[in-house]
C-alpha cells in the first residue's frame, strides 16, 4: 500500500514512482482534454494532470474539496509549470481520486495567495478565519511566530531557566484590580491573570532563581486600536541575583540576536518575498535612552508619557543615528510604573525599568523589582492603598528574596513588527477584542 | 570582580580559587570556633566554613536569609562532608558575607529535605507554597514535569506539527455548556475554555494538518478528589489525514517512549532516590483493550462506565499479564463520548475513541473525530440539542475537512503517576481547586 506523501516529501528523484498525495483543491484548470488540479497540503502545492476518464472526476471537484490522489511522478522541464505558487519541477500524472470531504460553494471568501485584501477586509477574513488560514502566506505568519517562541524557550533553557506554569484564575490583579476580567469561581469572584508577574517573582523566590513562561494573559481594556487585543501570548522571564536591570536588558539583547538568526536561516525568503519585510538589525549594543533624555530627541520638555507617535519618532531617530531597529527606553518615572518596580538610586523619582521599542512599537516591558519586604509593603500601601489581598504575594519577601528582575514580550507584537503587518489581529490565530468572541 | 557561580558551576578543579556563591541559608551549624553554613542555590547545596571574625556574621544569620558569600574553594577528603544533601568533595572557606534579604523567624513550615510531611500537611504546604518549593525535592517534581512537556513539544515538532495558541476566552463550551467557568466579557457573557478541542480541529482544517498546544484548561467541576484540579495544563495534539484512531495511539506510544527515555537519562537517580519510583516500561506495543472486553477482566457484565477502582484493577491485570505500565482502553460507548467522536464502523454503538491508563489512572483521552459536516450536525442536534452557537466551529467542516483525530494528555497526572505522588496538587505549581484561589 502506498502511504501518503506531502509535497515536500516528493522530489525529482521520485520520477516515475507511484505516490499518494492529499490536501485541498486549490485550483482547477480545465483545458479540454486535460484537467489540471493544484492540490495544496501543509507544505506546498502540487500540480496533478488528469487525462482520459479521470478528467470527469476532476471536473466534479470544487475548490477546497479535501481529496487524496494517487498518481505517477513525472519530471518536467524547468519552468514548464507556470504557476508562481509552485517551485517543483515535477508533477503527478493522476490515476485515482478519492474525495474525503466536499466543500460547499461558493466559498465565503476567495482563497488565492495572490489576493490582496483591503484593510477593511480584515473583519471578513477573521469571521472566516479558518478559511483565511488556508492561504499559505497567512499560515507563514504563525510559522515565524512559532520560531520566535521556540527560540525564546530554547535560549532560556540553555541559560538554566526553568519553564513554569502560573495560574490564570487569580484572586487579585498585579496592578491592583483595574482592567481585569471577572470570573465566577464557585461562590467566589476571581479574575483572569493580566500577567504572570507576581507568580514569576514568587517562583524566583521559591529557589528556581530563573524562570520563564509562555502563556495567555488577559486585559479587559476597552481599546479599539491596531496594537491591542484582549487576550494574547506573553513571553515572560524573571531572574534572580541580578545586580541591576542592565543584566535583564543584556539577556534580552542576546535573545533577540538568536531569534533573528534563526528566522534568517529558515524564513528570510518568505519575509522578503511574501511580506515585504527584512530581518531586523540587532546591534551588539542596543541603544538605551533614559526616559528624560528621550524628550531631547522629541525636542520638547519632559511631560506626561511617550505617545505612540513619540515612540515612532524615537525609533526613526535611532534607526538613522545608530542603524538599529531596536531601542531601550530606560528609567521611567515612578508614577508610570507598577508598585513593585525598583526605584532608581541614580535618578530619584525614576525607576530601574525599561521598554524595548522595535521599529516604532513597544514590544517589551521590564524592570528590576523591589526585593525588600518593607519597601514593597510601603509602595503597595502608597500606590494601591492597602496590602489586603496581597498577603500571598508578600509572604516570600518576608522569608528571603533575592534581588531580581525580568520582562514580558508580547509575541504577537514581535511578529507584527518583524513581518511589517498592519494589525496585531493578523498575528493572533483567533483574536479576541472588544467585539470579537468568535470564531 | 568575581562573578557569582552556582554550586554545579564549581568543581574540585577550582581548588584554591576565590569564588562567590549566593543563595538561601539552608542550615547553620555552630560548633564554637567554627560555624558551618549550608547555602542552597538553584542547583545544589554548598558547605561554607566560617572562622575568626566571620563566625559573628555567620551567627547573625537566620534560616532562609538570602546571602552572597565570597570565599576560597577547598577540596576535602572523600566523605569528609557528612551532610547527606551534599555530594561535593569541596567546601568554601568564607571570607565575606553579604546579606541581600533577611528572613523572618520562625518560618511557617520547616524546610529540610529530610522532613516527611503527613498527607494532612499538604494544605499547610500549599498555603506556603513558595517556601514549600524551596525544598529541592519539591522543585524536582517540576523539573521532571518540564522534561515531559519539552519532549512533547520537541517530538511533535520533529514530526512536522505546528505549535498553536487557541483562545481561552470562548463563546461556547466544547461539550455543550456544562462545567464551564463564566467570564464577564465587556457586555457579554463568555466562558473559559475547558479544552482547545474545537480550535485544534479547526486548525487542522485550516491547512496546518498537524497541530499541538500546551496551555491551561479550566474545568468548573466541584470535585474534591486527589485526581482533579480546576485549572491544569493540557498537552493537546490533533492530526489530519489519518486512516483511523490507531495512528493517534501509535504516535502517542512513540511519544511516551521518548518521554521516558529522556527522563531516564537525566532524572533516574532522583526518581529512585527521592521519589521511590521507577521509570515505567513502555512496551513496543502498548496493550489495547476494547471497552466491552475490559469487563471480562473485571469479571462482570458490561454496564455503566469504568470506575477509578476498575481502572486500577485493569492496570494491575495488564501489568501482571503484559508487563506494561500502560494500557489503552478503546471503543467507548457512544453516550459516554462527546458528540464530535467518530462512531465505530466495526462496533455499532461504540466509538473510535480511547483512554490511556498509566499505573491505574487515566492520563489521556483521544479519538478519531467526525469530519463529515452532515454527520457532525446530526450528532450535535442529537446530543446538544441545537447547532446554535456552534456555527463558527461547523464552518470549516462545510468547506473541506480531512479525516482527523487527536488526544489530550494531562501533564500533572503524568507527573503524579511517573513519580508515584499521592495528590495531583503536588504536581501543580499553584493548584486551583474548589476552595483554593491563593497563593
Amino acid at each position: 500500500m502506498t502511504t501518503r506523501k506531502t509535497t515536500s516529501q516528493i522530489s525529482s528523484a521520485n520520477d516515475k514512482d507511484i505516490v499518494k498525495i492529499a490536501g485541498w483543491v486549490y485550483l482547477i484548470r480545465d483545458i479540454g482534454k486535460i484537467v489540471f488540479i493544484l492540490v495544496q497540503d501543509r507544505d506546498g502545492i502540487m500540480q496533478v494532470v488528469c487525462r482520459d476518464e479521470l478528467t470527469e472526476d476532476a471536473r466534479a471537484l470544487s475548490l477546497q474539496d479535501v481529496i487524496e490522489i494517487q498518481g505517477v511522478v513525472q519530471v518536467v522541464k524547468p519552468g514548464a509549470i507556470k504557476d508562481p505558487q509552485i517551485a517543483n519541477e515535477f508533477e503527478i500524472v493522476g490515476q485515482k481520486i478519492h474525495v474525503y470531504s466536499k466543500a460547499a460553494t461558493p466559498l465565503p471568501l476567495p482563497l488565492s495567495d495572490d489576493i490582496v485584501y483591503s484593510e477593511t477586509g480584515l473583519d471578513t477574513r477573521l469571521d472566516h478565519r479558518v478559511l483565511d488560514l488556508r492561504r499559505k502566506k497567512i499560515r507563514n505568519i504563525f510559522k515565524i511566530q512559532e520560531s520566535i517562541t521556540r527560540t525564546f524557550r530554547e535560549f532560556l533553557s540553555s541559560n538554566d531557566f526553568t519553564e513554569v506554569h502560573s495560574p490564570k484564575i487569580v484572586a487579585t490583579g498585579t496592578e491592583g484590580g483595574t482592567e481585569l476580567f471577572e470570573v465566577r469561581y464557585f461562590d467566589d469572584t476571581a479574575y483572569l491573570a493580566q500577567s504572570p508577574q507576581f507568580y514569576k517573582q514568587m517562583l524566583v523566590g521559591a529557589g528556581f532563581e530563573r524562570v520563564f513562561e509562555v502563556a495567555p494573559v488577559f486585559r479587559a481594556e476597552p481599546h479599539k486600536t491596531t496594537r491591542h487585543v484582549n487576550e494574547y501570548i506573553s513571553l515572560d522571564f524573571e531572574m534572580g541575583f541580578i545586580k541591576n536591570q542592565d543584566e535583564v536588558m543584556s539577556l534580552e539583547s542576546k535573545l533577540l540576536e538568536v531569534i533573528f538568526k534563526n528566522i534568517r536561516e529558515t524564513y528570510e525568503f518568505i519575509m522578503t518575498n511574501q511580506f515585504d519585510s527584512t530581518i531586523p538589525d540587532v546591534p551588539n549594543q542596543i541603544p538605551a535612552i533614559p526616559f528624560f533624555e528621550a524628550f531631547e530627541i522629541l525636542n520638547r520638555p519632559e511631560e506626561g508619557d511617550l505617545s505612540p507617535q513619540d515612540e515612532r519618532d524615537i525609533c526613526k531617530y535611532v534607526s538613522e543615528t545608530y542603524d538599529s531597529d531596536f531601542v531601550f527606553i530606560t528609567h521611567f518615572p515612578e508614577g508610570k510604573r507598577p508598585f513593585y518596580t525598583m526605584p532608581s538610586s541614580d535618578h530619584p523619582n525614576y525607576t530601574e525599568s525599561f521598554d524595548l521599542l522595535f521599529r516604532g512599537l513597544e514590544v517589551t516591558t521590564g524592570s528590576q523589582r523591589i526585593h525588600t519586604y518593607s519597601l514593597l509593603v510601603e509602595k503597595l500601601e502608597q500606590e494601591v492603598g492597602s496590602t489586603q489581598g496581597f498577603e500571598y504575594y508578600l509572604e516570600p519577601f518576608k522569608f528571603g528574596m533575592p534581588p531580581h528582575g525580568g520582562l514580558a514580550i508580547g509575541v504577537e507584537r514581535m511578529t507584527v513588527q518583524t513581518l511589517n503587518l498592519d494589525n496585531i489581529r493578523e498575528a493572533c490565530f483567533f483574536p479576541r477584542d472588544r467585539t470579537r468572541l468568535t470564531p
